[in-house]
């Protein structure tokens, strides 16, 4: 078993590698309760420490730092040179060839006056230049928000015979979306938004997608009479039963331009040079049809068009926000569900582009930007904004080099406002159903699919039961029941932790678990756990009830074996990462529960926290006592392997 | 540095302990996914193996086992001994003689007629012997249950105004706690009462008890016109405006009892033999206080009596219960508070006194037991019992043998209920207030609450949440406010993992945290992590921040030693105990975030399901490669320092 046990030089320090030094465990260095609460709430809302760079400078700097911190463009600005603003130039002028269409069928989206999304491409671009922190963000209306937004407040106002009253409360909604986000950065609860999980967000994009898509039938078929509803079934239902509305001229419009729009869209997938073509394929649909309509005077043969679009630029809003009244309610919900879905989106994207270019975002401080952004956008005629994944990563194809290519967009919409409003009277709205089902159907990611079920079958489970709840029950219910199942996994891993029994790897002092490393053996007379999780009130009686469970088993085994009975349990608590009160008293009661066994129970290197705890519980030192604490499991072994009578240990 | 370095027979072998034998991380024995399903579901529900006993046993003695399984009865009643019954009888007569006058004060409480507090002594005692695993569990109503249950339904329904429906709605209740309660049993989710953890109960019994004794105001004070509400302004202003009622008779009587009660309690406490005089003492109380109403005559000077009661056994009530109606909600509601409050006082209570006499509680059995018994009382006119705690203790200490003392109470009762009913109606309510001040002031624990402030501080704060909660807000809000805290600090704890920077205790293979072991020393050119928590959704974005910020830091720092910057980041996964799709992807995003930095990223010993998972996900072999997966820190260190170029490792 043992392979150099012949040589008898040393042999205690080099057989099983046993060091007979026993290493003290001694309790962390004294911190005070002040320090070791302010250590704890650095680490829990400052983990990125952002005072760091104030550190060791002079006062004058120190305020232009601030300055920096609160307005990046005063970091990059002074630097700004005509190269990069070339290269802005050309990226800020495809991402408004495609702001334009999507800013109107996103509106649509809303159940908002198309002119609505173009107002909100024109002023929070601007904001968030002044104060955004990514290079590549591209700032607009987004699908998944404007979905939201439209269907939550749809539910209690009608866009049709209420048009102004919902307006306001998409307006207010807009406030309390901004509010929210920019206090969960002021707040730096920015953590937050980490409970949506990329299963979570897959499962929920491809659910979105898919009500989003059926949504489209509406102005895809040419249907005038369609439901309010926006569940699968509903839908379906209205769009078979409405046949004798359906008009062959939208639905030959339509099919061309959805084969266009996916096929430029796969030329740039393919060619990432070919960028331009899937950025600009939404603008030329937009000209084509609408010279089209114009040309054949289509409107009069069943084609349905935006018709008169209001010119001139943002009205101003903020008259128009609630703070009161019955809806009051029904607008913060609003505001919370899309600010936080709007929020992820950003940060994530944000986050992503970063990553590519190797620099930082600072996810608190892009969450004021964005938090402010709407609620400025809230009072000039905006609704729900954030960073668009799809106009960014055009942007980014497009060479953007800073967010002056965001104000380039802003200045072309601001021109499109002021001067080619009246182009787009002719526009029919099946184009524009065709572009947002083309952006939508791109967000349901199948290959993610596939890898989380290859990975994390629970993941898989979260992922369906999001895409399903928001296709069959409701957006927000859908997002709802996914984040509680994902909660309720951590929940059951804190309330059932893993014990693992370790045994010892031949030749060494390593202990690794018996049921993953085959080599790994039992030592007789003890038994050696690995507690796999912090302890505290909700798995303090499981982790009693498998310990001595454990205890049974192994006994239950070995007299079948004929062997020794247990003389030790180890615990080791290397894993163990917290303790509380619940978890401190664990130990007493264990204690005296495997002493009526006649083992002993012995502790391995508990972690700071713990063994501070355990040695102000344990005034009477009886769990912690000088043979009953050891640093590591080989020590505790080798110290009390002699102490065993009539067993002859094969360990030392 | 290295006290054995002249040594150089196995240099390699016994310097620093580094061997350079380097062990394979290989991945666990492989597992089809049902298999690991079924392995979960059964450490998720059954971590109790209650089928373990089944095993190895001929089909006869399978079925007798399984009926001594459902009537444990059956286990000990063919046992059963005249010796036995001696001890159990005395116990059963004790505690029937405090099972009175607190089932007629505990009724109260709760609004009800106090009939119904007896007859709630009766039947359910029957049910619990039967079905029962507790040898020490005396039934019977409780004043917390009561209080909850009365405050609850007085919010919708006056007991006074309307006491028929009060009544229906109090039954109604019970069979939806006792629905609940068998429920939790059968579905094996007994772990749900674990969320309240002792710190939550501790605040709570306070703040309850708080309440109670102000509400017993009425009764000691004499107030005939009192208020309904609980809280403690309210009431104390009730008491206050309403000086003109006092009654200097009703006081007077309050005080002596108010220090009688207690002192018998300290004398009881003292010398435990002498129990029956704190036993006993309520009896003699109401006795006493009846005798002297009635020679006084004091009902006609100021003192309110209980009056006239009915005799009789429990009449049927399951025609009271209401399964549907406005008031459903109202009841499930109740039910499931008071259900999961008194399930989780019998059940601290069951295992208290298990492990004083070293047996077995089955957690899930007694739900079912306790559940049944609320169900079967619903039916026959008795509202929520379980094992109340201080009964317990009084027929623990009178030498209880079986739950054959819980029939004897029973019988006694019973023999009340039928003969001795017009002896209570000159019983006067001040005393009964007395009992219950003095039964729950009891409930406030301080030396616990100290105990709890000296171990952990957050504890404290959510102890103190559930007692300001309870005494100034309302009972149910009080303990849902101190659940949310703990569930939000487990949550907390999951997102802000601990990373601990491992550092070399000299001479050894060991590595512990360089903050906590002094000794411990940095080995140049590596930066040693260790993760203390499972990795996922909700924490990814802060450990990838937080381990880059470990890697900026110690750069900073060896920056002004002048030493040798990073070359490896071993990751100790150890601690690591589960890992899902977004956990997996963080060692992707690490990787490629620490190379652009010219650091390499190693792993070590990922347990089984980790390891598993980021083998599935890593089809290109690159976080897993030969040579950045280790065993051990020791090994990984000791095979990666000849590597460095340019650097004099002081490890090997």
């Amino acid at each position: 078993m043992e392979p150099n046990a012949s040589n008898n030089m040393q042999p205690d320090h080099c057989l099983g590698i046993t060091p007979m030094e026993v290493h003290k465990v001694v309790p962390p260095p004294h911190r005070s309760t002040i320090q070791k609460l302010k250590s704890k709430l650095k680490e829990t809302f400052f983990p990125d420490d952002p005072l760091l760079q104030f550190k060791r400078q002079p006062l004058g700097k120190k305020w232009i730092l601030a300055a920096q911190y609160v307005f990046p463009i005063l970091q990059w600005g002074p630097n700004y040179s005509f190269k990069l603003f070339k290269s802005d130039i050309v990226s800020g002028l495809t991402i408004a060839s495609l702001a334009i269409p999507q800013g109107i069928s996103y509106a649509k989206l809303a159940s908002l006056p198309p002119i609505v999304g173009l107002y909100s491409s024109f002023v929070p671009p601007l904001v968030y230049a002044v104060l955004g922190s990514s290079r590549d963000l591209a700032v607009g209306p987004v699908s998944i928000a404007s979905l939201i937004l439209g269907s939550m407040l749809r539910q209690k106002v009608s866009p049709i015979n209420d048009p102004l009253l919902f307006l306001q409360l998409a307006f207010s909604s807009t406030f309390f979306a901004g509010l929210f986000q920019a206090s969960l950065g002021l707040l730096r609860l920015g953590f937050i938004i980490d409970f949506l999980s990329k299963a979570i967000l897959i499962g929920f994009m491809a659910g979105a997608a898919v009500i989003v898509s059926l949504q489209q039938l509406k102005s895809l078929l040419g249907i005038t009479h369609f439901t309010k509803q926006m569940g699968l079934v509903p839908v379906l239902s209205s769009a078979f039963h409405n046949i004798n509305e359906w008009s062959w001229q939208t639905i030959l419009m339509g099919f061309c331009f959805l084969v266009f729009l996916p096929l430029a869209r796969h030329v740039s997938m393919r060619k990432p040079k070919l960028f331009w073509v899937s950025a600009g394929a939404p603008l030329v649909s937009v000209i084509l049809s609408t010279i089209l309509v114009f040309a054949f005077k289509a409107q009069h043969h069943g084609i349905s068009v935006i018709g008169k679009l209001q010119e001139g630029l943002n009205p101003p809003s903020w008259n128009m926000l609630h703070f009161h009244g019955s809806n009051l309610g029904l607008v913060i919900k609003t505001g919370l569900v899309t600010g936080i879905i709007s929020l992820t989106e950003g940060i994530a994207v944000g986050r992503t582009f970063a990553a590519l270019k190797n620099y930082q975002v600072d996810g608190n401080k892009e969450m004021m930007a964005i938090g402010l952004m709407n609620v400025i956008g809230s009072a000039t005629s905006c609704y729900v904004t954030t960073g668009a994944f799809s106009r960014s990563a055009v942007n980014h194809n497009a060479g953007a080099k800073t967010a002056v290519s965001n104000v380039v967009m802003s200045v072309t919409v601001m021109v499109t406002l002021l001067f080619l409003m009246p182009l787009f009277q002719y526009t029919p709205n099946v184009v524009l159903g065709a572009i947002i089902v083309t952006a939508v159907i791109g967000l349901i990611d199948f290959p993610a699919a596939c890898q989380i079920w290859k990975i994390d079958k629970f993941d898989f489970v979260v992922m369906l039961c999001a895409f399903f709840g928001v296709v069959f029950i409701s957006v927000q219910d859908g997002l709802a029941i996914a984040v509680a199942i994902s909660i309720f996994k951590i929940l059951l891993q804190v309330t059932r932790p893993k014990t693992l029994v370790l045994g010892n790897i031949p030749g060494t002092d390593i202990f690794r678990n018996l049921h993953h490393y085959k080599d790994a053996t039992r030592i007789p007379g003890f038994l050696i756990l690995s507690i796999e999780a912090p302890i505290n009130f909700a798995n303090t009686t499981y982790l009693k009830e498998r310990i001595l469970r454990w205890i049974n088993e192994y006994e239950t085994e070995e007299d079948i074996k004929k062997q020794s009975s247990i003389h030790f349990l180890i615990l080791d608590l290397s894993a163990v990462s917290a303790i509380d009160t619940s978890g401190v008293s664990l130990f007493k009661d264990l204690k005296k529960a495997v002493e009526n066994k006649g083992v002993e129970l012995v502790l391995v290197n508990p972690v700071g926290e713990v063994l501070e705890k355990l040695i102000r519980a344990d005034d009477a030192r009886d769990i912690m006592g000088p043979d009953t604490l050891y640093l590591t499991v080989g020590e505790a072994v080798a110290a009390l392997s002699p102490t065993m009578k009539g067993q002859s240990s094969s360990y030392v």
